[in-house]
């Protein structure tokens, strides 16, 4: 290494300069590393809270801060003295989150983690406006996310809703597309999605879907591989099969009964709907529902029986083993077997999640301890492509949030320590040295390294409490009389070993 | 290497089994390698064609395919043949973006470019909401921006926007956060930014713009820190000083002139905001607009006659050395210098920049063959947080959008080739075999290897053509005697090398 190593003592005699403004800090430094390791806790600690709270419940609407509390254009000048203008709501809109850098970080881990997850499987990263053309999103079924979404007029008078959910986005891309791309598509989408919800159970409005689509696929091949990517997501951020598991059924097993009693096969979204709230509102609400749709009392019961079917054999007893729902699920379990996910597996006839388009095998992940809400969700919906107009193609997929996953690494205490990680601290001693450092700071960012220039004229020991709060590794300082001769000076936050270095052999 | 390397010959009459599948394909293959190139190019063609096309221009309002268009719930059944489902419109909303995989990879290659360079120079990201209170950004200083807001009323009756612009949010976040934070904060942020455009210039509606900006600093150091930064992406993707420079000016050289001509401070704004469509309107409706505004003729002649000076020694000249326009300015040359990018610099007082709320260093990007709008710009807005009704901060930044920078790259031939890279590509010789297919797979990817599974029964022909297209490294299958012995067959597509490995020597 090129560098000059020194003791402190040789330090301090060979450069005067430096003397005066690291004396009593290289010191008292070197015997209390690392540095004000509280502070960067609390940091972290804040952090961790912060992104994990529910939102505010206090900020008030826009008008009482409309813009006729607002001074006209920005002066140049002070702030007017008169008290005229009035506090911004600090908060952002209801129910949406800023991203501070703290969180800002494990959203970057947590998005990471899915991009990974759906690279190592082969699928492509994908993209649509968050804005769209509401129609894309009124489907007549009779789902809750219709009546949560926001939607208005655009200035062309077109009616426009930001995305509730991106698969339909997904279908209205893969139409478009048409024949220039060759089946199977295998997509993902990390986005945000917007709902208009009574803010009653610390929901947010917004939340970022992670989705894994298998566009072109019949087989529950397709099925299989979702899973198996969720589950591998699970296994990186810690999480194990004791801690969460997969529901599973077919949207087949419904269909079977509800023909059985001859009930209309256009009825079958609409029951789907109703049939998810089960565990969310009364069974005799859910049995009124079903009845206003169409559903006879008869049906009802025989409904309601077979929901409540927790194996496969049972499932397989009441159906027979020759229907296509049974096959299906038999299929997907020995599959899962083979991929290694089995024990994350249970046959569970009561999912039917709550979008009306899905046809085929249905999954959710929860939390075994039931705490929390459903943690992804996910189906096939073979016939999603012909209510939009085009030719039917199967396809399957999942949404993943970002908001239960975290709720549950919380509970598990494995919320990741993300910190800020600085390589250098740069700093000139002297006003004049400045540019200088500047052009340090160049020279390290050129090498890859990243830098945190101190822009000021700053006491070195503010420079030192801001290298602990950015546990940066390296403080690099630019004092006169070592520029004079291409040099600066080093020193290891970590170690407290310091040095002075050619400019040239920095590195 | 564990693998038994094997020739063709040798393979064929060890593996019976593997012959009847591979025989014909391996052979031409081994003698057309690499396969089908043609299509692999004419597909990033496609993507370079279709991330850089005007939008179309060809969709209708909703209402010509709303909701009374769709089917209710949907089926399970095949499509209706009665014909009553309209096809949806395939487009995103006018002056809006889908990403399909090839665009969406320039997009990331471009992102990664503003987060690698942003923390190269120790900035932080954040986020926030892209929908906003509408509050946060009707100012009123006859901004193109307040005219272009994509806003409407929520479900709650509160007044909210898309967001046009990112700094409005940082603004807030900074002052939610008070005491909490130290400054100088460092924050970056990319995120998309929505305006009502007329869609005439080809403009789009939506964009993503890169933020940058630095809160605490009242020093030149800091805008010479943030264009330092721009050059270093620039030079990052393959732009130099001769496609592109920054025209700089101070909006105290503006301020100046006012104070001379005793106008008050609040009209600086809007003053700004005008002078800024000096190069997009008739010169007669910028002085027609800063007369209605209150300025006098004469006052208006003196600004015209100082935004024409292209020279910093002409400016001093003009308004002496002692003022805080040239003072800065003159301080930012040299930090330029010495930062290395000089060359890209240029001063020009004409830069006045289109948002009210600057008041020192003024700064945009152009391409220097001026055939596109500026590529991004930025300055100094120390008065913005007084104007939301805190204590003013120190500040500056820029934004950087998404759309310019691409056409300038197509300009240059400088739009990188990327394409979809595959490690493996698994597959079945045989239905029965997918699940072990799948069991392969796993054990791949456990090993940080991505696969694409092929999830259906396919004939080797069509695998190899989606090898080609997915530029997929190797070919794996899994044929049942290779099986039974707890082996399967590797081809690496780029030499035509093949041999079989046991499943435990699969690296």
């Amino acid at each position: 290494m090129p560098a000059t190593p020194f003791s402190p003592s040789s330090f301090f005699i060979l450069q005067p300069r430096f003397n005066s403004y690291l004396h009593p800090l290289f010191r008292s430094l070197s015997s209390s590393s690392p540095l004000s390791l509280n502070a960067v806790n609390n940091f972290s600690t804040f952090a961790l809270h912060s992104s994990l709270s529910p939102p505010s419940d206090t900020d008030s609407p826009s008008s009482a801060t409309g813009p006729g509390a607002r001074s006209g254009a920005l002066s140049p000048g002070p702030a007017p003295s008169s008290g005229v203008v009035q506090k911004i709501d600090v908060n952002p809109p209801k129910g949406t989150r800023d991203f501070p850098p703290e969180d800002m970080r494990l959203r970057n881990w947590l998005f990471n983690n899915f991009r990974e997850v759906s690279r190592l499987y082969g699928f492509e990263e994908v993209d649509f406006p968050v804005l769209e053309n509401e129609a894309l999103f009124t489907r007549k079924a009779g789902e809750e996310i219709k009546d949560q979404l926001y939607c208005f007029e655009d200035q062309g008078k077109r009616r426009v809703a930001l995305r509730p959910e991106l698969t339909p986005s997904l279908a209205r891309l893969v139409i478009q597309k048409g024949k220039s791309v060759s089946l199977p598509l295998k997509w993902f989408t990390v986005g945000q999605c917007w709902r208009y919800e009574r803010m009653t159970r610390g929901r947010r409005r917004e939340h970022y879907q992670w989705n894994m689509d298998i566009i072109g696929v019949p087989g529950v091949m397709a099925e299989a591989e979702l899973i198996a990517s969720i589950v591998t997501l699970f296994k990186r951020i810690g999480i194990t099969e004791s801690d969460v598991g997969f529901k599973v059924s077919s949207r087949k097993v419904l269909q079977g009964v509800l023909k059985c009693y001859s009930i209309p096969e256009n009825l079958f979204g609409r029951v789907c709907v109703i049939i998810d709230k089960i565990e969310k509102i009364p069974i005799d609400e859910i049995k009124k529902e079903l009845k206003v749709a169409g559903v006879s009392e008869e049906a009802v019961q025989e409904l309601l029986q077979v929901l409540s079917i927790k194996s496969l054999a049972e499932l397989e007893e009441r159906l027979g083993s020759h229907g296509e729902a049974v096959a299906d699920l038999k299929q997907l379990f020995l599959l899962a077997e083979k991929f290694g996910y089995s024990k994350w597996l249970q046959f569970d006839a009561s999912v039917v999640r709550g979008l009306a388009y899905y046809t085929g095998i249905v999954f959710e992940g929860f939390d075994r301890e039931r705490k929390l809400r459903a943690i992804c969700g996910g189906g096939r919906y073979d016939h999603l492509f012909s209510t939009f107009g085009a030719d039917d193609i199967a396809a399957c997929g999942f949404g993943f949030g970002d908001a239960v996953i975290v709720e549950l690494l919380k509970e598990k205490g494995l919320i990741p320590e993300l910190s800020l990680q600085i390589d250098n601290i740069v700093c000139a001693l002297d006003e004049d040295l400045q540019a200088a450092a500047a052009m340090v700071a160049s020279l390290l960012r050129e090498k890859g390294q990243n830098v945190d220039l101190v822009l000021e004229n700053k006491p070195l020991k503010w420079v030192f409490k801001r290298a602990a709060r950015t546990n940066a590794q390296r403080l690099v300082l630019v004092g006169s009389s070592e520029w004079q001769r291409g040099m600066v000076g080093v020193k290891i936050l970590s170690t407290g070993e310091q040095y002075t270095v050619k400019l040239d052999d920095l590195k």
